[in-house]
């Protein structure tokens, strides 16, 4: 533990996953206590057309 | 909030997901008694060869 | 299915829910043509000082 | 009810999904006393680049 | 990984949960080839009260 | 969005999760391009009880 999942919407680039990737950790490793491997982080990139705010879906299908 | 997460199999058109996003919605900010820009929806649509009830996969392999 | 999942603050009356639960259902059901038996809806009650927007957590400790 | 998700790495095929989906609802019915057609299981594929260890990302995109 | 949530009606006891992660892990170890200190695995105990199924909730409050 | 779940053991101080939502929506806003009041977090304390590694239980009962 811990298991962090990170929902938001796709486009994000494989660096930009990653610097979030390392910079979250280093917060719990550092906040929490806790050792940075134990620290699982998922991504899930989720198309604006699967995401409503309001009753709006956010975009166009893909 | 709310964060709402609707995993479903998939097949649903934008047109029902915007119908179900806009129902759902209403629900929450009516009964909820919240705004409904509040009301985060996520759609999840799921393969039937990803998913088992009973121990069975629900479909073949897309 | 579908499963869905509504995470929310705490505090709102089982009336409440039992209504949530009946409208958001008759929603899938009938947008999503699916029998209303297949619906299964889980609540989950977050306190506020487990939630953040902003970087501001919401409320204190119950 | 239950609810089972299970996120892994991709790359395992139907077999292994059918031959899991049976294992794990075998061990749910039989110890948790439940009818094994109330067990629904979600198997979520996820890509090495979606996911973190100590603040690595375990592979390079698809 | 795999991180594996069941989410279930409360009741449960710790000598079912233990019994549970032991079949689910070897299950998952044996079929996924993974070896089993990766298998992490998460017991979700919910109320009566928070599950709907066809939109009526299953319980009362606790 | 972003929606970012962190399940980790219980026991976690209100202050430090004060300061894991600051650094994390500080690094989601940052690297993510994105307004730091879209950023959304849930903390879920998770029991020993609930959480197996290697399909050993992590805790006793509380």
């Amino acid at each position: 533990m811990p298991f962090v999942t990170i929902e938001w919407f796709e486009g994000r680039s494989d660096a930009q996953k990653a610097e979030v990737a390392r910079g979250v950790t280093d917060v719990l490793a550092e906040v929490g206590k806790m050792p940075a491997d134990q620290v699982w982080i998922r991504f899930v990139d989720v198309p604006k057309a699967d995401w409503a705010i309001g009753g709006e879906i956010q975009g166009p299908p893909d």
